[in-house]
């Protein structure tokens, strides 16, 4: 007998990868964080003696779900304003809120809320991008969630730096501090083509080559954006970044929700990958992004929530259904995004858009242990002919019961182990009050 | 003092009409299964004295939820075939496994199950269309839930009727033999204009007439069924539908996806309501409804699920969210649905569509006490600025705490207080062999 750390042995393992298979009464072996195996229960009983057994009996297995694009730390403005356009909601209501409250507290604990709300909806993995990720970075060893953090850029002042050359700086030393940290990644995140100029996107652009970094950018989320882009640099956005060294297959192009045909194909030719948003694209009113026909020409796409403050639910269940739900209607065609391209465009896909595909996003020897099971045996996911489906058709994000990041179990039974939910919510009101002061 | 049944003390009333405010520590008192009162919590506890108080200090209590479509017993082929085109799906799976399997017993027991789920859920009343309404009746008794049945009418012969006349000849007798139950209303159901005949519809619009009953049926749902009405009758279905009788105030438009000025002029003139299901249309590909434009020209529009096999949830929630955040997009304009206008659209304006809008919707007095309270503390609605928004873009049908239909308790911190769920989940894995044996 081999001696592990933990063995689950479930209902259904979902892996991903390498198969789209559902295995059936199998077992996961997890040792030193990572997968040792994944093999049939009655097998893995007879090979290993595990300090931890956790029989998940009506549950399926999937590895942890990769948040693709946020916020996090704007949990705290969920639901601040509603029912408004991006521009207005932006310029009367986000940035004179953030102008006043955000610094670093800010930023600790509307991440940490985030991350105890997203760990609780099987989300192992997010990729950030804000001001002060260095607070951002604590809050995620403190949730201890894997997380990518975005060094961000932007040309105006804020609290956290006075200028682009300001932000890139400090990003790079709160990368520099804890680059030693296996739960943490980095990115470069200029915020959009408008509002990062051009000699800061070449500096960039250099950057990530030099430094092997994501650039995670929003970019061509409205018409208004291309219009006003045209109108300011004589060529549409994405092009202006193609000009400047941006488009390449480290780029996560974010929303990515208008584009001509020449410009899926650009994305695709550079190997860049999308990050889709839909409920933040239909809320702000932003628009339909191509999906199917992004896919058809072989751009990876990975789903992401966005900020809580544009969503307002941290739950990439909800992105999955609405993913797949989504490109059918705007393809036409109901066969477009089965469940189970949802589910790997919420795992294996968004671990990739990161640079992250050999370490998480699927149940494969060798990986992070870095996963998610889904309970299946509630009213509202019976019968059920095929797990996969009610993954992403049916179930919620309240049907995860457990959760591990790294081999360590993070939630038990819905009960968050690090994490004090009743001092979560008790800061959550204290901003409340805060942002609500006159 | 005046002795009442039960007094409902929460945090937040949300009344609906006859104003869209939230009124703040509030009560609502009932008795005899009706609204007595609503007014401020320390004057309710001076003025009521009330067999049964129930504190709901961080809930809002909101109109028990209406699903304006629904095929109940569908939910036992929940995820049977997804991914499909409408005809497909239909032709090749879910019309064999009917005509395999579609008696009393499936339809009574599928019933029992969906219901459970909408009463978890929030779901007070459902709009229901289905073969054998008969056994969805006694599911509805069974759960003590509120439902308005469709007399069901199609050409083609099933196990339930050989004819169109069999089917109306049933379904009336059913609406005779159940019509001194307050909980049951009935509508007339002809589920198509393709599936359903000339003679068939006339007689519909006359007896809807004589009975004072709604007209409850699927139209242009999709581009195939309209140009396929066109090549047989050489009118667009509506257009029919109008020359037959059938368009006017009691009629409920399923889905109404594809819709030309004109049609929806006509909808408005007639004072016709639409039955919104987003989830379904995207799911079957079948489009975008036109709802703000709907709702522009004052057309009545309430949201509904469908049946679990084209959705997969009878989750109301999920509906209100998906109908709010659509409508943004399709009609490109971030105002368009505000989250009170979506709650209002899955309460009070179903109600109206089914003809109960002086029975239930909201919270009023002298209204039938059906009610949802949904709790609003848990990390995932937090911090709440505005609890109609976390209603409709937060929460979800989890965080349903109690619900209540004729001012008694159906569900108590999510436990149903009426149906045994371990036996729903056994009837539920004992279908699903039923139907996956070869």
């Amino acid at each position: 007998m081999q001696t592990i750390d933990t063995l689950l042995v479930a209902s259904h393992v979902i892996p991903v990868s390498p198969s789209p298979a559902v295995l059936a009464d199998h077992a996961v072996a997890i040792d030193a964080g990572r997968i040792v195996a994944v093999v049939p229960a009655a097998e893995a009983l007879a090979r290993f003696d595990a300090k931890k057994v956790v029989r998940l009996d009506h549950h399926a297995l999937i590895p942890g779900l990769v948040n693709l694009h946020c916020h996090a730390a704007m949990t705290l403005m969920r639901g601040l304003a509603d029912d408004q356009p991006l521009m207005t909601w932006l310029q009367d209501h986000i940035w004179p809120a953030e102008g006043k409250h955000v610094g670093d507290a800010f930023v600790h604990d509307g991440s940490l809320l985030a991350m105890a709300e997203m760990l609780r909806g099987g989300v192992t993995c997010v990729n950030d991008m804000y001001f002060f990720p260095e607070a951002t970075a604590r809050a995620a060893l403190r949730a201890k969630m894997r997380a990518c953090l975005g060094i961000i850029a932007i040309e105006f002042p804020s609290a956290y730096a006075p200028d682009a050359n300001g932000y890139l700086a400090k990003g790079l030393a709160t990368r520099d501090a804890y680059r030693d940290e296996p739960l943490l990644a980095f990115s470069l995140a200029p915020h959009a083509p408008y509002t990062v100029g051009d000699e800061t996107l070449k500096r960039i652009a250099v950057l990530s080559e030099e430094l092997d970094l994501p650039i995670h950018t929003h970019v061509h989320e409205t018409q208004d954006e291309i219009a006003q882009g045209l109108a300011q640099h004589g060529v549409r956005p994405l092009e202006r970044l193609r000009k400047l060294g941006i488009v390449g297959p480290r780029l996560i192009a974010v929303h990515a929700v208008h584009l001509e045909p020449i410009e899926i194909e650009l994305l695709a030719r550079e190997g860049a990958s999308v990050a889709h948003c839909p409920s933040s694209n239909l809320k702000l009113a932003s628009g339909f992004a191509p999906i199917a026909a992004l896919r058809a020409k072989g751009v990876n796409v990975g789903v992401g929530t966005d900020g809580a403050a544009s969503n307002n639910r941290l739950d990439v269940f909800t992105e999955m259904r609405t993913a797949a739900l989504l490109a059918k209607a705007v393809s036409g065609n109901a066969a477009t995004v089965t469940a189970h391209e949802a589910l790997r465009m919420a795992t294996l896909d968004a671990a990739r858009a990161i640079g992250l595909e050999r370490e998480i996003g699927s149940i494969e020897v060798g990986k992070q242990a870095d996963l998610a099971a889904v309970e299946l045996s509630s009213l509202e996911t019976l019968p059920c002919f095929d797990p996969v489906s009610h993954l992403v058709y049916a179930a919620g994000r309240e049907h995860v019961s457990h959760v591990w990041v790294a081999g360590e179990a993070r939630l038990e039974e819905r009960r968050l182990l690090d994490l004090d939910e009743t001092e979560l919510r008790e800061k959550a009101r204290w901003w409340q009050r805060k942002l609500q002061a006159p």
